[in-house]
């Protein structure tokens, strides 16, 4: 595992991807989030985005994916403390997010054996963002 | 509907309740945020929360069907544009989460028939806040 001794500020780590099937966009909507525009095809073909998009709620659970295989899996986390979220286009089905997060700050608390860190990370389609996001959260630092 | 000249600053919407089964917390987090402590109750039992957690991701999406019952429901709304969320306290299973959101502000833009309008919302396990948030959005003015 990487402690907050072992991230340094400007560190990136780059997303793989994962494809927006109509099919979870209506799954994920009709629990979470049923509203027309992300859980009938028809209605919101007529609708103000001209067919289905996804939850804005959706993409930021793929983002959670994202991040979670890019950086979870390797820094020793222990919790997200404030997640600020600029949602920039509409996702639409077959979209394949993928992003990148870059680590903008880190401060260790000796005292309590963990460190505050700040990242920023983007969601994109490949090209442009989907998805821009800031999250606040806490980490260990290394076993003394 | 409700549309931006029907809504006052200080209108509340109180939430109806979800309750956060085990199982729920678990199938969430395989598929979006799939960490120990979100998916092994085991492991999770000798981690930090000492027991399962939901994912924020999780709270956060249940806040959006709270919200889609309680507001969304009846307000026109057209698309959420920034979130700043911070997650308060672990959301462990069994708890039921409620809560409320109020209206903070409403910009009508004349010119284009819609407005801005930013909400602040809390979710809570019936006393202490679990989750508070803020959300810029955009909704419908009456047509004209």
């Amino acid at each position: 595992m990487l402690y907050a001794q072992d991230l340094a500020i400007g560190q990136r780590f780059p997303f793989g991807t994962y494809r927006m099937e109509e099919a979870e966009i209506i799954e994920f909507a009709t629990r979470y989030d049923p509203l027309y525009i992300h859980i009938d095809p028809e209605a919101a073909a007529k609708g103000p985005f001209g067919g289905l998009i996804a939850s804005g709620l959706h993409t930021m659970a793929v983002y959670q994916r994202l991040i979670a295989e890019a950086m979870w899996s390797k820094v020793a986390g222990i919790a997200g403390k404030r997640f600020e979220i600029d949602l920039q286009r509409p996702v639409r089905p077959g979209t394949v997010l993928t992003g990148e997060a870059e680590i903008e700050s880190i401060a260790i608390r000796p005292e309590r054996n963990d460190a505050l860190m700040t990242i920023r990370a983007v969601v994109t389609d490949g090209s442009k963002p989907m998805l821009s996001l800031r999250l606040e959260s806490l980490i260990h630092a290394r076993p003394a």
